[in-house]
């Protein structure tokens, strides 16, 4: 019992596979998941930064960092389930909020609880750093459905996702980093190559052709 | 739209990896689980049958197969916010019973849909079939956690497993199938090899001396 | 040695991998497959008995359940091998009694022993429950290839399998729920999105066609 | 081109396994290790600041963040190679650098290019931070090589790597973190269990024992 | 059709698991078994040669490689099947036989048909290379099984695959390099370690005493 | 400490994984590769001797054989880095050597040191069999970035890895296997199966049209 527990159960969250319950090319995990989100959150912080905005750095990547380990404890309830009602998501949200007070009570020692207690709180508030939370959490998830597409995952949860994803980033379109996502980084992932086979044949005959004149 | 998406769905199930969030040996889906469970509840059907107890069979495999089948619709959820108050519990259930619900109206031709409405109710009731699927479903459990054991998983969670899956069996003790189970069964699976290196050695120097001699 | 080896055993089935030797994208197992062809031989059943045939149940179940477990003692036997000459096909087929007449003798209690011999026997054989499993191990199997063609793997085999399995399940035409399968869920499989794959459609409904003139 | 490119890369740290060419009970990526990496210094940050010493939480979160990205470039050199000589050591770091400025220069917008260039290099100074990273970096290479310890992986390997980590880590016990780590949490990983098979018999035959009673 | 269906057929061999329907810690395929089967019976020849016999190189190495390309065409029969009676066994052997001239008369170049049905012919008969060959691919057996018997997989099976192989090897003592292989080979590997946590223990602690005086 | 030691690092290099650090749809290892890559020297060799060049068979396969062994000391190293500058691929070099050279005076009998001394030497010198063994080693290649771009992987550096192999091959044009190699199985290569798409970018563009009007 104590800070041991909490360090091993770093590795059970890379035993936690991301959208479970569906065939993949490319599986993810919750603890490799987190570490995309804080650098895509870094990037998107310094956009902001750039542009005149004041980020608290520290405050950014704690949300970032630990935005899904209560997974730990809930293990990955379906969207739809949780957002059942009103009721269910917030009856959730409360065993939820225990099994974190319980862990942190019973795991740390007690002059960092607190500091734990304010880490583990739901990070995707109204502050400029929760908003970058939320956008950095869809655009990974973004990435994730594009890459099963782009492979040509015939299964339409991916394109559903890809389009709530997308939806979800513009919802936040007021901010100066998602403009720079949109216009520049979406244009880019678009840019990427679905090699066709006829182009395989002619860059082999191309080669070919080159050596016999 | 329709039986289709009802037959490919039972592929999803071969991608729900049972106890998801930690370190196996050796993993199990939900599809192969089901199979066992089955497999499990036909022996033990066989065993009451034969002291003279009469088994509705077409019930007993339709609740075995269908068991975890909604797990489809809600994930995996941990057991301990699944029933960490009855409120969540009932809720949970309304809502699991709901997209039940809505995949049966929407993906099966009507002259089917009662039948399949009963097929995927909850299983576990107090008939001697519905305690027959709630012993198998624990002693699959307990192969499962036994083989994690036998494996030397350090994880305390499977040992944790191995009990409750058997303090759980030995509550319907009052079955005959489950008097066969705990007197036969289980202590053929407690003469299981350990294989020790002392053995390996002796046997590879037994093997090599009877060759010299 | 006892009824814990059979058990055992069908963990065992979890790590037979179907159509070994083939880069597949989802692979499948025995233990899986078993569940599938059980819960397909379940929907075909329904239909049956829906339009007036008398299903055995019990008999149905336990054939689909058991199909397959006798690949435990004999592995996966490739296709072409096992069928190359009469003889060798009798001589496997001798081969894989005895193994069974083993193996039930060395670990079922005596009581149990005939109840098991008539489950491990061959269920494919004339009866409606006999000809519902031979149409839903096709089923299961066109599924399978199905699912690799429409994730694009150009190893001809797969379609090779989805030809003859289709090929196959025609032939049981005069069954009221293969009538169906063709009728109302194979149109729902090629409506599966993503797919512009042309030939799938067409090879489709060339043996449609072929079977209906 | 573009920060597209360096979105996308996040993913193919997921791909670079951690120890290659190893047997390894649970395989680990640069991604999770680098999410458990910066989990485990903000932990050693906390424990610095509770005892009074200053951190700049953005600095240690941007080196832990991105300490092994560029693994990217330059793939898995074995540490002994790697450190075989001096001169090969530095003519490897100058690649290092060259890769990354040309990464940099080619993807990113030229407003963010210092920063990305300050990102990425080589964070463990001796500033507090970055023996904080240190540190850290070993906690998990440690916590690693326990779990295979633990799981009885035979390869002498985990054992040195424990070893040399260890000895790394206690270089740094002026820093009270490691103090505290080592006074705290490494007699925590030493009471783990490794369950005996006697323990197993006992608790079942206890279990059983108490229901006959 | 051609020599690239005999290229691409070599990469199906990889994902020809060997020993399939059996728990393994370390899965191997067909191809790398054949490699390790090539270097082993390199080494075995080198001892040969060395004690002054004469080994035909070019036909070691093709006999090496080749013994196990025929399961292409026939799957992973199991033994016990394959070797159940002494007509069974010739059955077998002529279908495979002519599956392997089928293969060879379809895709190879007229020219070279020969000298393929000779190198795909079995290769263990009673020249020193088809002995060396029989004890190669038992050596590499042993080890597979020593590495699961070491991981302490509790499957008896792995046991009894271990004795069965050193016996066989045994058999080929006349040869001096098997002589060498039991003299000097195997007692190095029952050195082996198999670490045990008081051992980790006590590491940990001295490492720590030293720092602490 | 011996030729143990030699035999289990056989079981090392199939855990070293082809071309780490991207996503693959089928992974190769060492092992494997190594065994494919003799096979194919097998397959040039038989046609050089067919058109009356000499072959010195022995050579030929130890230089196959053993092409990639030197990776268990020195890891995957990106090409990229090993071919930075001249130095450093000489400095890379020496290091190689004195690995290979230590291990092969801890690990070996003296009377084979020799002997293993000049197996384990680079192999792809100006000779036929050096020769041979630079172009089956880009063969294999060449399958597997092939294999990659027909399941559609749309990662461009397949693209590079296909047409750099195809590249280096055609620089052996002189020998009389690689004109056959051009002639015969490239084009038997190129008749494979394929497919095509365009539908992402589509509703992308509508998603975002829509939310800017």
């Amino acid at each position: 019992m104590g800070v041991h527990q909490y360090f091993k159960s770093l590795s059970d969250l890379e035993k936690l596979v991301r959208c479970p319950g569906k065939f993949k090319y490319h599986e993810h995990n919750v603890a490799s998941h987190s570490f995309k989100v804080t650098k895509i959150a870094q990037y998107l912080g310094t956009v902001e930064e750039y542009h005149g905005n004041t980020i608290d750095w520290k405050k950014l990547y704690e949300k970032a960092l630990n935005h899904d380990y209560p997974e730990i404890f809930t293990g990955d309830i379906k969207t739809p389930v949780k957002y059942a009602s009103k009721e269910l998501k917030q009856l959730f949200n409360e065993v939820e909020e225990q099994m974190i007070h319980k862990f942190i009570v019973t795991e740390f020692p007690p002059e960092y609880q607190d500091i734990y207690h304010s880490r583990l709180q739901e990070g995707k508030d109204d502050t400029l750093e929760g908003q970058i939370l939320s956008v950095a959490d869809k655009i990974d998830l973004l990435y994730e459905s594009f890459g099963e597409i782009q492979k040509r995952n015939p299964e339409p949860l991916f394109f559903e996702i890809y389009e709530k994803s997308l939806k979800t980033i513009i919802q936040f379109d007021h901010l100066v980093s998602v403009q720079d996502f949109l216009d520049n980084i979406v244009p880019e992932m678009l840019e990427e190559k679905f090699i066709p086979r006829s182009e395989l044949r002619e860059i082999t005959h191309a080669i070919l052709d080159k050596e016999d004149s």
